[in-house]
């Protein structure tokens, strides 16, 4: 047979790169208006912009011993250096990859909502780049963040899935370390009804310029500004930092899980940690796990079931989706109630499956579970 | 944080390049003995050696109207070049990425029954060629086939998968087009119990120059050669030459769906065919979807039920699974019943998840559903 020998790798998977509003696949998606706006912003042009590490996940089962004999801290993300991911992966199982990344995940939910979703990340120009790009643009969020030419390559982690559906990350970093201030793309940061970003941006040298230049931005027109804790490491890490963007008014509303916040306040009593962030936010979402989730804004607390599920497969994505739902909510202008409910619906679906991002299309799924977003006309 | 800069695309996975034997992960499995064994292969070094495209799977959901516009024959493996490449995957949805190609999946199959696995096929010193290694690799398979030094890459296939759990392929060979007679390895031939290649292998230009050469040394070491149809389109594109492997003796035994044994001769009565196929090979085993299988030797008849599935998510590698259940049970002595057994419990298995490799470990699976090898010492 005769073959096309011109074929670079990753060569044919360039086309991707045309802009989303032109790609046939999501027609008319960002010319449309908001079915109802929120606060100030009639005029914005995405709901959800959405910033952080450009992973791809390497996804494989292991029993907990594996997690013992290598050293990896279980249910964390574990940073690692070139020298520990060929170790690992030279004993990691066979596996899947499937694109991820924090934030990455939240806009790919936010757009399977039907959400506007925008997303600004590092990869670089190699096979697992472009595959990081085609999901991400697949899945209609607008992504033009210009790619990195060479080394390092695209991030990975390797995740290993424990048989209690937890996940344990090992991330090297990548070509996430260049994103900087140069990659804020100003028409995005304006015009998003919420920028989110990952705590994770802390851990390599420069997206933190990036991201205090986005939330400057953001501010300036009117919009709000939100964040990931993360991780209860990665808040050790930047504990100061962090509490310094909430008490700044840098960020406005923040997601964060039990074990984050109480390593962010250095309590073991949750009630006291969500005393504390009442203070220092405008609005907090905290993921529960089972329990499910406290919503709290000033007095006012919302408690928010869990979705019942069949079984648990694999936890990745849970928090991340979990704030694509909540964020789809809050920029459709809906209730507390309701944002922490489409949160909990979408972390239910996503750890019921492997893999960080739902293959389900979640407004459908949001329209079964009786939350549909009403199709009001601002006429 | 400081990170390595030194680090090349897939170079953090080079390491896995040293001979299965030696690797930790899987401690000891090519110096045991097979349990019982088999014909004249008291020696055996291998119970299967597995020949094929060496191919990573790009899986993403479709609806029916999606093949229709895109011109994709449903169900099956539609051959592409770099132009048509390019074209699908801009119009593919949010992908997740396996390795698989058929002969690759049996040869996986096999390693997690217990037996001892081998395979040849061609990937290039890329990314995708370094996870395609990994995978094989940690599943315990033998892989020592030399990469391609650059272009073409490491081959592709695209996997639409419908509502109703069909696949339908579309395939870009790449670097699988270099594979050749320089790529048999004289031990591995002469010294597993079975050879299996898969029909697909046809395509490629210089592949069935190896197959020959294979199936040679692996006579003239008195083991057997077995083979798959591989696709009905397959079939009819190479029907003659097939016909003549089976008629020649280079091939024992056939492994075939309902569509490819109707295809090869021309008919459109299963009975017919069944009744043809008898004649040409030794063994065949022709696997009916959800009717289970019919094992034919001579005049015998085995007829196979399929296993019980709760719910059909994607077809993707039934085929090879059932040829890696029974060429286990076969390569482990086993009687026609169990060999059919465990073919449809391993493509059960696999068809009620995403991806061409099932996750469980299938010795494990043999065992619960009262399909054990019998530990019979060779004393």
């Amino acid at each position: 047979m005769k073959q096309d020998r011109q074929l670079r790798e990753g060569g044919w998977i360039k086309r991707m790169r045309q802009p989303i509003s032109t790609r046939e696949t999501t027609p008319g998606r960002h010319g449309k208006k908001p079915a109802r706006v929120f606060g100030g912003d009639f005029d914005a042009d995405y709901d959800v912009l959405c910033i952080g590490n450009a992973i791809v996940d390497i996804i494989a089962q292991c029993d907990e011993a594996f997690l013992e004999t290598n050293g990896i801290i279980k249910g964390a993300m574990n940073l690692i250096d070139t020298r520990r991911a060929e170790l690992l992966y030279s004993r990691m199982g066979p596996a899947i990859e499937a694109s991820g990344g924090s934030a990455g995940n939240t806009a790919a939910g936010v757009a399977s909502f039907g959400g506007r979703a925008a997303f600004f990340g590092k990869v670089s120009n190699d096979a697992l780049g472009e595959i990081y790009a085609h999901d991400i643009h697949a899945q209609g969020v607008a992504f033009d963040t210009t790619p990195l030419k060479g080394e390092p390559p695209t991030a990975r982690s390797m995740i290993f899935v424990t048989p209690d559906g937890e996940r344990s990350m090992n991330t090297y970093l990548g070509a996430c370390v260049e994103l900087g201030p140069e990659d804020v793309e100003a028409d995005k940061a304006s015009g998003a009804k919420v920028t989110y970003f990952e705590g994770y941006l802390w851990d390599p040298p420069r997206a933190k310029e990036a991201i205090r230049q986005t939330a400057m931005l953001a501010h300036a027109a009117g919009r709000e500004v939100s964040m990931t804790l993360s991780d209860s490491f990665c808040v050790d890490r930047y504990r100061d930092e962090f509490l310094e963007l909430m008490r700044s008014g840098t960020v406005d509303i923040v997601f964060a899980n039990s074990h984050e916040i109480k390593s962010l306040y250095q309590t073991a009593s949750f009630d006291e940690a969500l005393a504390q962030i009442r203070k220092d936010c405008r609005i907090a979402a905290v993921t529960r796990s089972e329990k499910g989730s406290v919503i709290v804004r000033g007095d006012e607390t919302v408690v928010i079931k869990a979705t019942a599920i069949k079984e648990l497969i694999d936890t990745t994505g849970a928090g991340d989706l979990y704030a694509a739902g909540f964020l789809h909510g809050y920029t459709q202008g809906r209730d507390l109630q309701t944002c922490g409910d489409l949160g909990s619906l979408a972390a239910g679906l996503v750890i019921q499956q492997i893999g960080p991002r739902p293959r389900q299309n979640l407004r459908r799924e949001a329209e079964q579970a009786g939350l549909t977003i009403p199709d009001v006309q601002t006429s």
